[in-house]
């Protein structure tokens, strides 16, 4: 039994290889599940760098994907051989928001999915898109989950709705998908004019080099004929937030996910309130909307964008090529 | 027929009286109103101080009330004598929010009711609610709608939810009174002991004077046993925020009311993604949540606070009033 | 000028075309639209038939489509040549449902669109759908936005939903185009094997030949996998509401539409109940939902289906169609 | 340790006292309740007659309340000597409605509470309300949180708005005392004006004897000056909702909760389609609610209204005098 364990704050060179014991047979409702995938999220990365709190000797990773070995006794949702996919908050089944930290997160308060097998509450996991890899399977527990309740279940998306995108990273690729899906159309940003060819080529029907475009928040709200766009995926945080309020429609949404420019910072609050908009924090979603999302990914026929994959082994090289910021969509780690 | 005019930007000493041709007969679909009151809000000061714009010559006061004096052909939703209130938006006749401006709001974008009588449509009005005299009910037109709008359709409050008001306003107290009616514990900040006492007798469950703490914020939580409470009504705007953000449940309402402090500032936006809370911004209400409003009050016997009364020809006196800042609940304008 | 009258309650035979003063200049806030198309729907054959109360004289036809030939004083929305389609409730712009009758609805309560040009407010009409002709327009006025305004406003449907459609009329149909649009999987009833193979070529994911299946309801539950569907559009009635109970799943959403089996008739309430269902009447929506219809239209590129086309001269021929039932969609009618 | 057993389908002479062994101490996430107090429900006098389904030997009564004697490991909710009722659905912890029969239901599906003491998860229970008797707690598992649920959580009930509730039973007396809480006005019909008078003084603001008055819902419509009621909770079934649907306001509410009139019959589907009203089956709600429940009868010093009481020992003459009929709120079981 093989297990990737960190010591926290450690450099990504610290990560090692140790020894678990195998999790042994599934209790009571219980389920068995072997490992074959996940793919990386800033959360993760901030957890194995240290720059947030994890125990000593945690096992990384909050996304996993792979086939259930056994079911203990009393589930019924679950069979052997089942293609799984791990739930961002284990606890959080169905409802409104409860949970506010990652106490009970997977690679985080809780070990995670970087190792060969884990035994897990049924209510731990959903079953995967069909046909999905390991890998893309593993790319919802995170980034597709937060997309999906960020338009659909919070947002309630609709055909003809406008949605704004800042950058081409997981969440947002994933969210591209999801609008492309229900009709929508889609303005999307980045400083690589290579990258934005790209998300035009996968439906995005506006895009914007935010390099050479300072307020491009107005390039955006004029796209829509000066109305604003319905919904901001808000992937940045205080260093974009100024101009996705710029963009915003009049009692439209800007779903704050991102801390990926800072955690505080300058925000015009006036417009905010003038616009009547709605800024709504979130963290990934509950195990309900994951099934929800799970049975729109089954009848659409939409795969992720796995911009590389690592074997396990390479977690160390996988981390570094997150930080370095060029990937577009997810990257993935298989095994 | 006198009418209150100002020249913008103005000090409040060049506050003058003018004439203005009578407004005449209603035509189809209007009503005729001769004006009895109106309450001043921190939106009219700005508009006669010259901190918004106003077109000159712009009559102020967004709220009035008083009595419908004529009724033109197709009205059949007042009758001559009826108590009606003023709409602060008066397009704005239901769903969801559409205006983002005041090109259309009484005393800022167009005349307001510091005048003797105005006809406009029908649609401008609703009926006053029972038994308020015209300071009483003109109130509602901005604070009241307010306060109700965010707390009970954009807030669904319901009872043994939990609301943080800061500070004594007219916004604040008006929340006060709805949040109590509705069954919801109520705690309010203030720097005065004395408007503390005074909240507390009209049913505030919780009081906190900010001049002795920082981290009021935290002291509101503990309050709710470390919850948070369901309902921020954001008056202050960034000077406050961190403080109301620190307050609120996860999954809990920040309602953006107020520029008090200041057009943008600081936020901390990653604490506001942790608690998975909205930050809505919002300006007033549509005529539909007003007319739900009165029928609420006249079911309720709740009789607003004026702090003060003055006479429309101190109108100057009334801002001076107002801008001192020591007033509870509204100040009154009648004639 | 030439206009369809009636005298109600009338046979068909008695449609005949009358004069009528051409409606001139729009006035403030009016436009004038030159019409070139409608569809059908079972609401203009009561009419028509007397079934439904109209008062004598009445021009029939609710949906309209057509060009503004002139806009009068104050109306920025439209232009002179902008194609338009008209509102089934020209005085509901937005919010929830106030409205109970058809006596501000065209060709019913008011004139409808049998003929040649109409001036009306502005603010009954909206745009047409890009690349729409009249006749295509027109389909959205009643079908078209029933089935929006069920699916997407009331439903919040969403990708991976399940839909039952009953019958392939024009609300179905359309129900069929939007639920696709956006990603939801459609079963479809009808006693026809050509038109439920036609509605599958269209996307439609299950059919049942309702003639040999009595209990259709268990039968599209065995679909889903005994879950049962998400929405169902009830064009029904009495008739058919205990298969719809029998099919949607529990907290799922019947959508009150149709009397097609009568107005009246054997509910089994106790399923209803323990399903916890929804069962939400509905007329029609309101403006704003038509707009963002279009808005939707105009992104997806979807067509509706227009079984036949008749001549305003033949509309007798055209109800008798209708009445007929063997159509499949929308029947129009163009001049 | 004593428990009441039935054998189903009984008489209520059947009802017997069987020797159950003690429960023993709570295992992992359990709670040990002593249990004082329970009040019956149409259901559970359904459950001991036979009519509905139940397992041989099931221990009846779907409410709960007591005393916390012991906790399990991992449980932080409750401690030792804490007041707790329990769950109507001990599985439904939160989120939108997903069961829709009774095999998980104390006192249906699984043993209820006329026993000495319980093990069950922590799940099963809430905190009762502060200062409440076992009977009076035991209230709120099934009428009480129906009649929340339905106004406040599906119905968003507002001050101001207006109820109907149908006779004087358990679910419409709490939902009068919830209505009040909340501001909203009552309307309520019995046949006894006995029963009316003593709803009036509770705060009901109209009453209709509907042995007099075979039109009530026209009553009830014209109380509202014609406008409609907001909300109707249903209690009858097919028997009364034709009136309830006369009465209801255009997109109102009725929350059909009942089978008092029947499992199925006659319903004026056409109506319920004009008044573009909503007609939402329910059965009672999740542990979420109920927490927010007692949350707001903590705040509000609401006690529910206890018609009879009696020991547990004379538990078939409880049913009996329910089956009479003649009862005004809850009946009582203590011991």
């Amino acid at each position: 039994m093989r297990a990737m364990t960190i010591e926290a704050p450690v450099s990504l060179d610290n990560l090692v290889m140790s020894d678990r014991p195998d999790p042994g047979a599934p209790g009571d409702g219980e389920i068995r599940v072997k490992l074959h995938g996940s793919t990386l999220n800033f959360h993760d990365l901030g957890v194995v760098t240290g720059r947030m709190s994890a125990d000593s000797g945690r096992i990384p990773l909050a996304d996993g994907a792979g086939v259930v070995e056994a079911v203990g006794e009393g589930v019924s949702e679950f069979a052997v051989g089942d293609q799984v996919v791990s739930c961002f908050f284990p606890d959080w089944q169905d409802g409104g928001a409860t949970i506010g930290d990652f106490s009970r997160t997977p690679g985080d308060g809780i070990d995670g999915f970087a190792c060969d097998a884990v035994v897990r509450p049924a209510t731990a996991f959903t079953h995967a898109p069909r046909g999905y890899d390991a890998v893309e399977a593993a790319s919802i527990t995170t980034a597709g989950l937060t997309a999906w309740r960020a338009l659909i279940c919070d947002g309630g998306l609709k055909a003809g709705d406008t949605v704004l995108l800042l950058g081409t990273g997981g969440v947002s690729i994933w969210a591209l998908q999801i609008a492309r899906m229900m009709g929508a159309r889609v303005a999307i940003t980045s400083s690589s004019d290579e990258k934005l060819d790209r998300a035009r080529k996968m439906g995005a029907d506006f895009t914007v080099n935010y390099r050479n475009d300072e307020g491009w928040g107005t390039t955006v709200r004029d796209w829509t004929d000066g109305r604003g766009v319905d919904h901001v995926v808000e992937v940045g945080g205080p260093g974009t937030l100024a101009q996705s309020i710029e963009a915003v429609r009049i009692g439209g949404h800007i779903h704050l996910i991102g801390v990926l420019t800072g955690a505080s910072g300058e925000v015009p609050t006036a417009i905010l309130m003038a616009r009547q908009a709605r800024l709504q924090g979130l963290i990934v979603g509950n195990r309900r909307q994951q099934q929800d999302f799970v049975r729109a990914l089954d009848q659409s026929g939409i795969r992720p964008v796995i911009d590389r994959r690592f074997p396990l082994e390479s977690l160390g090289d996988a981390f570094r090529f997150e930080m370095a910021g060029s990937h577009f969509g997810k990257i993935g780690v298989e095994w």
